[in-house]
């Protein structure tokens, strides 16, 4: 991204001095938590931990390198469920460089001042399925395609109010007023940047993977500060919150089968053929059997947030396009997530069904106010994987944080510390806060961005 | 519905003693708010006041007759914008019936205790647009199709959790556990009856209106009282909020065609051919023309909650799917709401493009649980066509509610007056709490619900 950009990689044992390529497509991994239960059981399947009885946690016990800016700490652990860790990070600078307008050069763009012309930084984790590959190229990518989509927009995101045109002229006197009606501001900019990034950076991946004769899809989390704002965009199962001394505050959803019903029943309420006869859109508390025919039984189709009874007929006893629930909900029996990059090829065992069309890669963004927010000097946020969510809740995050930072206020690795103790507590040691003691045999990874004087990147231009 | 069934409907000059037909065919009334700008010039259009000189307010001092339970009192106002009121209201008590199964009768239904099971209240606020004939159609029909969809699941409603199976034949033994996985309760029946009462109502309209003729469309609002809790229905731009001495809640959200935008546009996306090339999916500050070609001006499409520069097209310049904002968005050029009952025969002026297929009947729902709530004697909910919102925020009616009960608590129709009094304040008089004098031209209804009791009804079988 530029002279202050880097990125950190980690396997096993420690970070990888330099990027290694990604599996190639003739040893392929198994999708993360395949589970496609055709003509088996009704019950739900098993959990992680129980189908891979192999599975065994080994803690990264690296340290970060000293980040050149207030980045916080990654802290990754790789639960080995393949050779090269699904999980990936990247952090670093931001810097946009402006370009302008060049009036008489017949709409052409000029680079007049190619330097820095705003800076901000940049989190991001990416937790990989099928193999680290899509994960890998991410961290590669996306940041590169935000710079890009940011230099684009970024005279309108220094002007008081986005202009109409870009190039700021003004075709019709009441054009601001029109912006100014839609109450289009340059946060909203920033935002349709990071939208258009994991776009971009998703057909890059569809692209290279096809190129290489690869597989895999991943999550993407990704924070940016910029101009004082801290922009979260979120596009899978991943999670950050903000903690604050009185405060616990989600910054992100999580896009799963279960949190995406309607949009994808919607879809295929549009496109049946997209189910190939071989699923039903309709939701029951149960997959189907013959002995159910004929009775009434609890259903939810697309329209639907309640529930009611139907009759149940023959199509009915179809695997269901979204099964299970919690942890163990999948679409189409394939993959536990509905929104990421990658899986361009990815289809359901032994068939043609594609599951692409019902995955976006679109974020959902989430802007914070910093300026407005006034972060005192423990005030973090902490971005992690599924697997920190799947054994501590936001509080009991929140109350490892608040219990940590005071008593180590001298320490200048403590927000490093902190990610690794939260790592730490989800390795179902005695003294840990997870309910009923709970373990991640999940890869695992955290990012404790600590918030106080980030909100001074309004003045870097 | 029932012996206790009643509803009323309004004109101006008094409540109409028997049903009249909705207006025929011959003589149509405009469309609400008609806006279609093919051709015209870019600023968006005026409000309904201004494109409406002869609008002339119109207040119904028509009293309620004292209601038999305690339902509050309907205020309904004829802003004389059709000879007959678009406006239309009913409430009553909501008597379900309780069908058993009948083991040994082949798995027929058998009323075997055909009198009242179990009951609730029940109020609607239906704001029609082209003619009265959908909100008249709706005002007569919604609660019926309401009260069969909670017959049909009225054993699950009031078992301790849903059965899976509407027999309460548990097929496999672990099948009460699957429902209670996915968090299945009662109020999700309700709310399942309430989506589908309000498909099949405008399935009936539908045939209703092209039977005999007739063309139009309406919003729905409904509120129902049902085992201790109040579900609050809707589909449009209606209201309704809850006002307690320290807190203001709204209890529903509007669907127009800017709230839903992104609903709406990705169905053009996926569906092109329902714009039939005549209008352009994208959403831009104002209708471009030719002078913006070339340019990057500020855009959205359906992914984007953002907003980017695009460089324009010809085919940028067609009209917008969406255009305008707040009063003023229209969809297609034509309609003010993206959700509602009727509108099946509504085409774009002059051309045969067809408003329904981006309209939704499914209304959205909110549940509140009034055991929990404990409502205080002055706790009420207001529900409101547009015209009260349109020029009093759910804080200044919230004053207003607050500073009319305490001093009229000895006044047995102190509700129906602070429903007369919230319509007064939308006319413009000097003591007018609207901002800057606001005006309201539109019809307003105003349904005032005490909330004290109403948790009584969980008790009524």
């Amino acid at each position: 991204m530029s002279a202050n950009w880097f990125r950190r990689r980690f396997l096993p044992g420690g970070p990888l001095p330099a990027p290694r390529p990604p599996r190639p497509r003739a040893s392929p991994v198994p999708y993360r938590r395949p589970r496609f239960l055709r003509g088996s059981g009704s019950s739900p399947g098993t959990a992680d931990a129980s189908c891979r009885p192999d599975a065994r946690p080994v803690r990264s016990p690296v340290r970060g390198r000293a980040l050149p800016w207030n980045a916080g700490y990654a802290e990754i652990i790789n639960a080995e469920k393949s050779e090269f860790n699904e999980d990936q990070a990247a952090c670093g600078k931001l810097c946009i460089r402006r370009f302008e307008f060049g009036v008489e050069e017949d709409q052409e763009w000029l680079t007049l001042c190619p330097e820095e012309f705003l800076t901000g930084h940049y989190w991001a984790l990416f937790d990989g399925h099928g193999g680290p590959a899509a994960a890998i190229l991410a961290a590669n990518t996306l940041h590169s395609c935000l710079r890009q989509q940011l230099e684009a927009v970024v005279e309108g995101m220094v002007a008081t109010q986005p202009p109409m045109h870009l190039s700021g002229h003004c075709i019709r006197p009441s054009d601001p007023q029109f912006v100014e009606e839609k109450g289009i501001r340059a946060e909203d900019l920033v935002v349709g940047a990071l939208e258009s990034a994991f776009q971009e950076c998703d057909e890059v991946i569809g692209r290279e993977l096809e190129a290489s004769g690869q597989v895999g899809g991943c999550t993407a989390l990704v924070a940016v500060t910029l101009q004082g704002k801290l922009y979260v965009a979120n596009a899978g199962d991943s999670r950050a919150i903000l903690v604050r001394r009185d405060e616990v505050r989600p910054l992100s959803s999580e896009f799963t089968p279960e949190t995406e019903r309607q949009r994808i029943q919607q879809l295929a309420f549009l496109y049946p053929e997209l189910l190939a006869g071989e699923f039903t859109r309709l939701e029951f508390p149960r997959r189907l059997k013959g002995d159910d025919l004929g009775q009434k039984v609890l259903f939810r189709d697309h329209h639907m947030s309640g529930w009611s009874y139907k009759c149940v007929e023959q199509s009915d006893l179809k695997y269901p396009l979204i099964h299970g629930q919690g942890r163990q909900a999948r679409l189409l029996g394939t993959l536990a997530v509905s929104r990421g990059l990658g899986d361009h090829q990815l289809k359901v065992l032994d068939t043609n069904i594609q599951l692409k069309p019902f995955l976006l890669s679109v974020p959902q963004v989430t802007v914070l106010d910093m300026d407005q927010l006034e972060p005192q000097e423990e005030d973090v946020v902490v971005m992690a994987t599924d697997g920190l969510w799947d054994v501590l809740s936001n509080e009991q995050v929140a109350r490892l944080v608040r219990s940590f930072l005071p008593g180590n206020r001298e320490d200048p690795h403590r927000f490093s510390e902190l990610a690794q103790m939260l790592i730490h507590s989800t390795q179902g040691k005695d003294d840990s806060p997870t309910q009923e003691g709970q373990v991640s045999y999940d890869d695992v990874s955290v990012f404790v961005i600590p918030l106080h004087n980030q909100g001074q990147g309004r003045s870097s231009h």
